[in-house]
């Protein structure tokens, strides 16, 4: 078969690469249904990470079951299926403590950006739909992967409560699903940080009340501004940068939390400062598997439609037009069918 | 009248200073029963920060109204009272959402080291008995004012909870106070990490369960093995170095919190590890006017004794022995009496 496989930066080919087979007992193959391509798939494209071999990309996935390992019980040949970027067993202590993304025995789930895709651990790690889902939920389906459920671990790690008001620190996909994960959880107000006129409008039909497009010193004063000198309740930082984390604990009242979820690299902070703001810090590789059979049941219910941010949608074999699309901010997120 | 001030590093004098008398009409001015040395006193003492002028000491107090100010309508003259190292107006948004110590009008207290002490804010900030409290319990009474009301936020912001393994870095008396709290709000097993017989022993008193003596990585490894290998819930940070944050973060399992209080000078976070760690972070200034009526009661009741945090008790005119004590870690914690 042939999957998007990373060379070097601003390197990715559409190439012929070796149909997954089940390898452990534990193993499930899915036939990818729709893939995509993720805000952190960036980092190795825009050379932030070292790439010392070629490697299969993608990590977001649904699709159908085409085979299963001896020991996989819980999942069937033929389902429908959503999983996300960790496999887990879904049994030790921390995934009971519903933390499955720091599962003892998690696995990184790669090169779904192709035909078909190994997951190990499939019983932990796949949530199956009752029946075939219509072609149109399919994107929102998808997104409940991991940019969805990126989006919602971060409202609930800022642990967004009814009636508040939260501030999501970026436009990208997982900021945009932070602000209707934020409103799916009854916050009052919803202030979108951004200055990119279809991700404004977009924040808008996904729950935004508020858009400031200040950043910096600039953008901390305007939320005081918004909420007559207090702060935000909650602030949601799906970036990961050094200034985007300040930015986001200097939004928020002291006793708020900040939930993040953006990947800080090389990100020092200042302890002191965070110790004098009083805010509460919480973040980390979401734990998607927690939320996806709800997730799941709210975009089958039609109650979400996460879907939405897939403003490109192209055909697997031109994944590499995917990527560039992203990285030069044409386009939000790109979706793959093979 | 004579009172505690400092010159220098290790130069605590006891010297004449100005009788307080009400400058604004909502102060109080109080006469000092009990008072006490800090460990964030030891902070200037040993040289940390700078001292560009003689400044009196002292922020811990409890003591009698003598006087108020005209606006002054809660607290009346003769009431035993006790009150906190930051003035609060106990009325802005951050007062009224328990966060006392980031009031929006927050004052200093300082010069409690003294026979008199102007507090300002004094209807927000202090807390009156009933009756005057009976001499054994002022100890107690005056832990609540900083040190204990310091330790309880730690096992608050920490989040512990009934049946939780509660983690205690820091054997000073902020931390042994720590484990009377984690106690007190129903922690299973609380784990001192302490190397000082005398403090294990009065950690043991107030309720650890257990004690580690190791440190580091080791101190880290010994309590992954306490809880076959999940971590601990909760971890109170009581130091405030990078080392003891290191520690205190990677003893917490995924979705565990850390209640830090000691105040982290200069130390840098690593952003990414704790975005791996998935551990929840929250401290700062504990806002003890909050928990004041509360830790009032126990002490009252009997229910705890936090006094026994103090091994050394001296006239306030041998403040400077006091320093020395804890300085040299003689004494935990030393008392002193006009």
């Amino acid at each position: 078969m042939k999957g998007a496989v990373i060379h070097g930066a601003r390197d990715v080919r559409f190439e012929d690469v070796p149909t997954p087979k089940i390898v452990k007992p534990t193993d499930a193959v899915i036939r990818i249904t729709a893939t995509c391509v993720c805000g952190s798939d960036l980092w190795p494209y825009r050379g932030a990470n070292a790439i010392t071999q070629p490697t299969p990309m993608g990590h977001e996935y649904c699709g159908v079951v085409e085979e299963v390992g001896k020991e996989v019980t819980r999942v069937k040949k033929g389902q429908f299926v959503i999983g996300s970027f960790f496999a887990s067993d879904n049994t030790c202590p921390h995934c009971r403590a519903g933390y499955q993304s720091s599962c003892q025995h998690r696995e990184l789930v790669g090169g779904a950006q192709a035909p078909f895709l190994r997951v190990p651990l499939a019983d932990g790690t796949l949530v199956a739909t009752r029946e075939a889902p219509s072609a149109d939920l399919v994107p929102s389906l998808l997104a409940a992967s991991d940019v969805l459920g990126t989006g919602w671990f971060a409202a609930d790690a800022a642990n967004v409560q009814p009636g508040m008001t939260v501030v999501v620190v970026g436009d990208g996909a997982v900021g945009l699903l932070g602000v209707l994960s934020a409103r799916q959880r009854g916050a009052e107000r919803v202030v979108a940080m951004s200055r990119h006129p279809a991700r404004q409008k977009l924040a808008r039909a996904l729950g935004a009340t508020d858009i400031v497009t200040e950043r910096g010193d600039e953008g901390v004063a305007r939320i005081e501004e918004l909420t007559h000198g207090t702060g935000a309740d909650a602030v949601l930082e799906c970036v990961g940068t050094r200034d985007a984390m300040r930015q986001a604990i200097r939004s928020t009242r002291p006793g708020g939390t900040v939930g993040y979820v953006g990947l800080p690299h090389g990100v020092e902070l200042d302890a002191e400062a965070l110790f004098y703001a009083h805010v509460r810090l919480f973040g980390g590789p979401a734990p998607v598997r927690r939320y996806l059979p709800d997730l799941i049941d709210l975009v089958l219910n039609e109650k979400i439609d996460p879907g939405r941010v897939f403003d490109l949608t192209l055909p697997l074999e031109q994944v590499p037009e995917g990527y560039r699309a992203m990285d030069e901010r044409r386009a939000i997120k790109a979706l793959l069918r093979p």
